[in-house]
């Protein structure tokens, strides 16, 4: 297993801890990404610089490799499809990706597997959704190609029905929760789950973005098992092999809705690296490999603080205050390598 | 700091775990290497396959950088210094790599700095040693070149004098201890110190090779702080600028000398990834880069284990019992991706 040649399509900071990690096992891994200076770039075995969404470009990347992943949905799935067609192991699996790209299949598939999510209708723009005329406050969410916070916003009033998107989208009731969790579940092929401890998420509400994580959280014990259990029947129903992020709203103890779901490593993971007896980037890879999952048990509590680009700045990056983080005992910086920032970019995290 | 042009000169398994905390600080790091495929090689941003015992390839490879650091101290000094005369930043410092890379300067060094450390003399080759008669049972330490046990070996009997190195090499008392420990230490520009927690080590007799190691140890509290004092001791009096192992024969509590020193990442600091805040290469790292020292709390009790080349084995590795391994609660595996094994050849640590 360990001396598979090995695919992953994207090359962003998720593909670079993969990296990092993927070093201790010996892995040998080709990274596609349409960025020429791609935070991946520099550690892996091959780069092949080009796009993702592209069928022929995918197809090309993965032919010759024994094993693709992803670290962004956002993929072509009919070239992916094609790979495994001609046996190319693909994990996880294409018909997963196509559920999860697509915000309407997710919600459709969560309807039909009894998973608890809130109320939806489907709206195919902005005119489409006015004259749904769906209760107010409400949230839209497109149905492809969003991240990091975009794709997403809230209709709190009518007015705000003029700024509405205009593409095809998911017009979702507001959950009225308490607060925002997520749990990280891995699969192997052989069926076998293990749980990540549920972690505890902070937004930004003007970018809609995870600004910080902690864990453990403050839910009961109850609590904490329903969250759980609704991440591994989720990743049951899917079938998924490799790592599913179950992002949760909490309501009560016996309330909580699942939000959105993402089949790769998480922002609401890195903290794994640090503070869990396995990080979820070695954890992915032994799902994906066929190993045996490693044990996610808890090292220290954590908090992961996202450092997003300044609100106000766009162009080459620069980091303040390092100093001061390289000071706090026990606390990790990790900088994704991203030369130019712009407002709320995703450029580092520092774990404490 | 965090945007010099970085060179390592090696790029075995100690360059390879550099690189893998260098990426959290998104540094820009070249490597020499003369092994094309080198366990670093994919790892960094350039690399370069050269000798690193060669003036001008060393020369060449870091006359545009900002600074160099090594992770194996056979290299060529001469091209060092005159890097240093260009300006370039060099940590460690070619005259301290001049002191260590040969041991009779180490031996000279301890004795002059009054730093604890055996008696011993020095030998041009066989026949010189021989008549020497030194008092057996004795130590012969080569003075350059001996790496991972080789160019160390002990005449317990005159018999033994038959095998004897012939080339120049200290004889050294045999020290009659109880254990051997290692503290290591950094050194930063500024000229602060911190230490990690001294650790046992473990050797193969046959290979004179660690074979496990562990923290902490079972010394006394003032053997403890007397082996941390020696070690501190060596690098204020080296002036080193990054990271210092010494290692250590423990005899009492108030007898421990120094067995050799190694101004790099070492084999018994491996376990600091895990079981530390601060891990041995993110320290040095700081310590080279000016920035300050991290915290080196130990996280947990630790155990590292060295994964070495069968005994019997010599050509393509392979790796058996990974299975067991993964399937242990808290065991962390690191392969160098070394594609040959030989006897006793470091291919990989596990740290529980």
């Amino acid at each position: 297993m360990l001396d598979s040649k090995i695919g992953i399509l994207g090359g962003g900071q998720l593909g670079k801890m993969l990296l990092q990690k993927a070093a201790d096992f010996n892995l040998q891994v080709s990274v596609l990404d349409p960025d020429p200076e791609a935070p991946s770039k520099s550690l892996c075995a091959r780069f092949v610089n080009g796009s993702f969404q592209d069928f022929d470009t995918v197809y090309n990347f993965g032919k010759d490799l024994d094993l693709i992943t992803i670290e962004i949905e956002h993929v072509n799935i009919e070239a992916l499809f094609e790979l495994e067609r001609n046996g190319v192991a693909v994990y996880p699996q294409p018909q997963v990706l196509a559920i999860i790209k697509d915000k309407a299949h997710q919600k459709d598939f969560f309807v039909k597997h009894q998973l608890p999510t809130a109320p939806f209708e489907l709206a195919n723009g902005a005119a489409d959704c006015i004259a749904k005329n769906y209760p107010i406050p409400f949230v839209q969410k497109l149905r492809t190609g969003g991240y990091d916070g975009k794709g997403v916003q809230i209709i709190r009033q009518a007015a705000d029905l003029s700024k509405s998107f205009d593409s095809p989208m998911v017009i979702e009731t507001m959950v009225n929760f308490k607060s925002e969790l997520s749990v990280i579940v891995a699969r192997n092929s052989a069926g076998t789950m293990a749980t990540f401890p549920t972690v505890g998420m902070e937004f930004d509400p003007d970018a809609n973005l995870v600004t910080c994580l902690y864990t453990p959280t403050q839910i009961s014990q109850q609590a904490e098992a329903l969250a759980q259990k609704i991440a591994k029947q989720t990743a049951e129903a899917l079938q998924i092999v490799g790592l599913l992020a179950v992002e949760l709203f909490y309501c009560s103890d016996e309330e909580i809705y699942i939000n959105e779901i993402a089949p790769r490593p998480h922002n609401s993971g890195h903290h794994t690296i640090e503070a869990n007896n396995t990080s979820q980037y070695e954890q992915h890879w032994r799902a994906i490999l066929g190993l045996p999952l490693g044990d996610t048990t808890p090292i220290a509590a954590a908090s992961m603080i996202n450092l997003l680009g300044s609100k106000n700045h766009e162009g080459p990056a620069i980091y303040d205050g390092i100093e001061y983080a390289l000071k706090t005992a026990g606390a990790h910086i990790h900088l994704y390598g991203k030369a130019m920032t712009k407002p709320f970019r995703k450029m580092g995290h520092i774990t404490v």
